[in-house]
């Protein structure tokens, strides 16, 4: 039976744990504060401490219970220590957003071995890591959970120069899927990747200029008609936090403005 | 910015008017309860009326503000007729929920022309006449719209005695997406299917018997582990009937367990 | 044992009778072509008697074993007919090709319902059809069988103003499928669809100028840098209706450029 | 126009060059034998001498030209030097066929970093590198090329215990996708990837008992009612290799007996 309770509570994240990869850019940004101001405890991490130390700082001036860790999401004892980082400041973990990566588009021909790798590291490994150990957390929790892999709308669509990138994003998919079938059943964790297309940001702010090629160009594939703006990625990141959702896992929720579609 | 009022109202759609088809089945009675208990206006339709009168009761009586109009979702006077009846009541139409559908598994070579062609007309046919003259009152109105088609996790999937049911589907997964593409840019309407796996109903309650060898089968590939429960149908509803998902469009939400997933 | 007799075997295709659907079409009578030049003997079909008549002559002049009977393919008698008349003629059908299909792109507010049927008759209800008797035919055969619907790369992409076009060629990739879990197992007989982007044609002509917008704005998105040519159906074709394909059933082969890959 | 000649030729290779990783597995090594058959030159890579020798061996047996080199695919130096020894040995690569590939399946919490890496430098990093340097090749030889990824059923399909192996696939798949817009219009170099479900081999051969439970519940989903033999894997390869398939490139071919269907 749906009841008024059951309705009223569909969205309320209050109370949870978030920790959040990649805070310091504008996707894991806008996450994080669209958290701490529906009520969820926040802990970020990047690899900068300025740059965690000022996120932090803002989310605190809105009244965010935070906190953050620095660390990088390739290497496997920074992971270790963030989560430990997370459980001593909150007591557990109930959401993970892994909102890290990197890009660097170059024909393959081009692309050394190294910098291929420091994409697939940044992207693929660090997301890996921080499945294992926060998942492992959640499973001696034994509450459940939500993880939510920001994945992109080129994890299904190749592009010119992005062999790293594509790569690790189909990649992406495809470890969501995989825990899923390990994981919903037997530990009421769910695992769901977010795929969007270009957002603003300080790295694409270029992109938004209307005059240029590229945006005429991204504009005529994009039914939506606009580019993507941080405020876009919040509401279907609580979702994916929430009971609203319950019944999801394993899926690739497309945030594109329809990129996918056409 | 993510601000503290633009958090709150994410997922807010009270005074919103939504039309539901198949609101008499149990996802169209979960989202039609689900939907009133949120706040919005719901109108229902269905083909029987004492069945369409029971719904309106149940909503009523739960407080919620509602009316019906039968026809057949089918029959293009009925749908211009339910659409009209809507307008009369609530001035507006600002979602639309197409929840009708029929399927009659059988072997191609045993499957009549006409009953496959019902299987058509009631599933694809209905959703296209639904969208067409809501979208024509939608595009009038000039003030955007959100239409969530539902179709199913067997749009992605073929079945042995479903040239029909899949077919069909698969459909309109493409109509949701075309239409994307005709209006989100142009009219601000979003347009996105829900996918649905096997959810219990008067028609599926046999399949939930643990002890059946349907059930358990389907569980071996459901990675949560269960069938779905009409409750389970209401978060991803009004997520997409708000403005969270507001840069979503063209998409095929998985809502099935993680059927796709594996 | 990969020994070289099967190797030589893989593409032989000698003495199967083929039925092509929407043969005086481009795409179709260049499979008719392809077909016949490999040896198989040829069943072709249309809704015009002349046009049909032309294309038989063109085949019979390169030497090849061919018949036609007309009809609708929308229509159950002619669909009937057009079966009977392949097996008074060659005496089994061992490969179905369905390549007849229609397109009237318009916005779905100006578009009637009857102009809707249309689209959805003539690409759905008329491959159904073809299946179905067909299907049955192969069955009582009890040899086996190939068919190959020939869908659209618009199967899985949308479009403004396709609500009937790309409704219906996603319905056919599911049509497939489901034949595929009915058929494949029990009966031998594969069933797979070609997803084609644009060919040259008499209707597609125009879209070839280089000079056009249209042209170039499609080749930014086709990873092969031009459209198709009638002759790039071929080998596909003859690949889906040989025993090198033997393993494949339910597939959605894109002969599209790469159109779905970016 | 379609004519005698050009269908005669379509799935000719003879005389082509191909270099085939993974050579020494049963995938691998049907390809292998298949291609010499058909007549093209055959050079195989795996990482162990005496089996490398062995294929090779069974291969000039059988009257084809043949030759070996190992290396470790996921080791650049190694193959920097199969690619040399190709060309020192037969002048120029035709066809790229990437069949080499590592699975461990575990729990992530229980799999160790560096058996992951192993797993993805062996699946992902090893088909990158070779890409990489035979791309470079078929670039200076401007002949253009086909470049065939092994890739799998599960790269589409999560799995518990496959956050490497889905991972790795699902990441090829968008590999080859990216390629093919890097490389198909610029250079006529067509990359397409093959998606098998589980085929006989020593690995795998315990699969094969009809009366196991594995086998039984494989089954269920296999719309072609058996797993796949070598022998299914030559017919797709060649057709890849072939012009047959020149309108073909960044597509994922489905060789799973319909896994994907349904």
């Amino acid at each position: 039976m749906v009841e008024k309770q059951f309705v009223n509570n569909l969205f309320d994240v209050k109370g949870k744990v978030a920790l959040i990869t990649g805070a310091t850019g504008a996707l894991g940004k806008a996450v994080a504060m669209g958290y701490g101001l529906a009520g969820m405890k926040v802990m970020i991490t990047g690899r900068g401490e300025s740059k965690c130390q000022a996120v932090c700082d803002e989310l605190a001036e809105a009244g965010i219970e935070c906190g953050f860790s620095t660390g990088d999401p390739a290497v496997e004892a920074d992971v270790k220590k963030v989560v430990k980082d997370t459980i001593d400041k909150f007591g557990e973990i109930n959401v993970l957003v892994t909102a890290a990566g990197y890009n660097h588009p170059q024909p393959i021909v081009e692309q050394d071995l190294t910098e291929w790798q420091k994409i697939m590291n940044s992207d693929v490994q660090g997301t890996w890591l921080f499945c294992k150990y926060v998942g492992e957390r959640m499973i001696e929790q034994a509450k459940g959970g939500k993880v939510i892999l920001v994945s992109s709308a080129r994890s299904k669509m190749g592009m010119s120069g992005y062999t790293g990138y594509c790569t690790a994003k189909g990649g992406i998919d495809l470890m969501a899927q995989s825990l899923a079938c390990e994981w919903t059943a037997k530990y009421k964790i769910n695992v769901n990747t977010i795929n969007p297309t270009v957002f603003r940001s300080d790295l694409t702010e270029w992109m938004f200029d209307p005059a240029s090629e590229v945006y005429k160009n991204f504009l005529k594939r994009l039914p939506i008609g606009r580019l993507g703006e941080p405020e876009d990625f919040v509401g279907p990141c609580i979702f994916l936090a929430s009971s609203a959702s319950d019944f999801m896992t394993g899926a690739n929720v497309a945030v594109e403005g329809g990129y996918w579609a056409n």
